[in-house]
């Protein structure tokens, strides 16, 4: 069948299908510089969507936004001797700016901890500014010489958030809080089911007191750390010297947090949702939900027409693939590769018969040996107005992997569970 | 007057009243790297909003977002000998990475030409897959000596749209068309007055063939350069050799644009709108529109909540100031300082009275001299419902810096050609 020819399977070679759905549904590429990535348009339309989600979680609890520096200082990086020592080997550094050699080398940021304690050291000095909620979207670089595309690459897109509180309970507690906001996410956005839990000491974030992680696992069985919520305890408070006056007028060091997540997370919905047909999205962070692919030119335009802007109407976000240069078959695989929660093939009675083309279902009847995998299309719509053309809704049933369970087998206490990966949309007139 | 002591008057030194200003209403502030910004809360919540708004208007016109990379390989960057050129004495240079040295050094981006051509032309094959229309949201470093926060840093946000095209004529279309987007967003949103022209050949952006610009006009009677539109040419497309096929089967090469906008719009906002008593924001970009400032604690709460809820409600952000430790003169200075369009003040009736207290308008016959900058508030409220607290609309009628007019004075013609930088909004239940 064409699809084997164009991703791996996943039982033959997993990392190899996974650098397969990444080029083939045009994801990410190596750039030219080392360990580089290049986001490409769908899959940063899919990052702009989980950005917007996580954003508004973060700041429903409080968080501001705010933007610090690219370029640390080095003797900042040094102010705190196990995150130093943590992220020495990961660091890219400039030694030269506006064509001379810098005084001080500037480190470009792993991480921001060290500026931002320093800013928080200017900006607390009463009981009366905390908590202190801030968070960050940057970028972020840590040499890497292994790079896989998303899971690990020199430099990544993330958001970091930094706190600061009176006690060491209260940063105790915004840590779990951020931990059970990327929980959420990652369940009810991403559809991903994590484990929660505390890292072991060799594993903790450098520089901090407890490290608690969120850990998806992937099809292929194993776990992917997908974000992480550390307690700094007053590691970097002590370190940056940031005092408050307490209520009571006393000095006081505060207590400090830093949680973060990334485009890393876009690995993990691939490894998660992703089969040897493509990637699956869930509607949430799927930049169109529903893609309507003419057969032909011309014949069913005003019925796309229709369609497309009842759908859009809905809130639901439509694309009409009007490639008609391209074979309809390319077409529909192309959407296949990408994810794309429900395909709407629309032509004329009987214009569907492609023997051996594998994505769309073949109409009852018409193909039976494709629908073995589709779902079956509407009949009755044929049938009640003959004139119509057809309308198809294809796509393979699709559900979570539940461990054990087939993909796409989903039983109805997992639809209530969580946010279906592809649900079938309600289509409006059909 | 109080306000004097807090900025520095605009006629007196209008860089150190822009300095004031920036610190005071805790915009932005010098970072511990040289020539770096941190930006803080307040405009960064600015810099969200004239981010979604410019997002969207460049997404309509068929532009999608992508991702490229922060650090570009030395040999890129000569690779367009003008562009090189240009760009040399301002580079920041990564010259080790992961504890060794590189053999080639890594620029840090201070624009994307290089390696967004170099992508495209590995995309572009035929002349199907133009036009290519690409925009990138992402920092880059222009190395900077004598910096000054927003409108010169070394590190800024921007984003920089990248587009490749079949002819020469539909690049320039292009260059065109940003330049109307940019100008139609500074006008509609950011409610400044812009001149669009094109540069001269010594002001050209480096390996242009023509630039143009979106010049404000600033309250001191100079331009600020707010945004530029580039026809690349072929220079681009010859030097990363980025040829198509065209329909007659000739291999040709495509012209190329490029544009950007960035955080240096926030620096014209700020000396376009601000006063000697403040920032003054176009509701459009203010994080809050409504600021309800309660005199006390307890008594006048249920209205304010309910207020705050109606308000919400209508889709008017809208936050509630109880930081009842600071005075209400404190409080309302601070809000001033920081532009938000409307302040509401809400007190036992009498309560308002502060001599010499100079933001809130005086209630009329209370303290008449207050009122000489205040919009008058509405007594008639006080009268319909005496055992209700007065509520007063405070603020200064705030129009648009007309070109020899006073600050604050706004023809009719005015109102209807624009957003106004604030205008009152219609309070529901007053």
């Amino acid at each position: 069948m064409a699809n084997e020819a164009v991703l791996t399977p996943q039982g033959e070679n997993f990392p190899q299908w996974y650098q397969d759905v990444v080029a083939r549904a045009e994801l990410a590429e190596t750039g030219p510089a080392r360990g580089s990535m290049v986001i490409r348009p769908w899959a940063y339309a899919i990052w702009e969507l989980m950005q917007a989600d996580m954003d508004r979680r973060i700041k429903a609890t409080g968080v501001q936004n705010a933007y610090f520096l690219l370029f640390i200082p080095m003797s900042f990086m040094e102010k705190e001797q196990e995150h130093v020592e943590g992220f020495s080997p990961e660091l890219a550094v400039v030694t030269h700016g506006g064509g001379e050699q810098l005084a001080e080398p500037l480190v470009v940021r792993p991480t921001s901890e060290t500026v931002i304690n320093h800013l928080f050291a200017k900006w607390i000095q009463s009981h009366r500014d905390l908590p202190l909620l801030i968070n960050q979207w940057a970028n972020v670089v840590r040499w890497e010489l292994r790079p896989r595309l998303f899971l690990r690459t020199t430099e990544f897109l993330w958001q970091e958030g930094h706190t600061a509180h009176a006690t060491y309970e209260d940063a105790q507690a915004e840590t779990m809080l951020a931990l059970e906001v990327y929980r959420a996410f990652m369940e009810e956005t991403l559809a991903v089911a994590v484990a929660t839990g505390e890292k072991s000491a060799a594993e903790r974030f450098a520089g901090a007191d407890r490290t608690y992680t969120c850990e998806g696992l992937m099809r292929d069985g194993k776990a992917l750390q997908m974000g992480t919520s550390h307690n700094l305890g007053h590691n970097f408070a002590r370190a940056f010297d940031i005092q408050y006056l307490s209520a009571e007028g006393r000095r006081e060091y505060v207590a400090t947090t830093s949680w973060g997540s990334s485009t890393r997370m876009l690995g993990g919905v691939i490894m998660t949702h992703g089969d040897d047909h493509g990637l699956r999205l869930p509607p949430a962070i799927a930049p169109h939900q529903v893609v309507l692919i003419p057969l032909a030119e011309g014949e069913v335009e005003g019925t796309v027409d229709k369609l497309a802007s009842q759908l859009r109407g809905e809130g639901v976000r439509t694309s009409v693939d009007r490639r008609f240069h391209l074979s309809f078959g390319r077409r529909s695989v192309d959407w296949e590769l990408k994810g794309v929660p429900v395909r709407v093939e629309l032509g004329p009675p009987g214009a569907g018969r492609r023997p051996g083309h594998r994505g769309p279902p073949g109409h009852p009847g018409q193909d039976p040996g494709g629908g073995r995998r589709g779902r079956a299309g509407r009949p009755g719509a044929a049938r009640r107005a003959p004139a119509q053309p057809p309308r198809r809704v294809a796509g393979r049933p699709r559900g979570p992997h539940l461990p054990g369970g087939r993909p796409g087998r989903v039983s109805r206490a997992d639809r209530r569970r969580r946010v279906l990966p592809v649900g079938l949309v309600r289509l409006p007139g059909l």
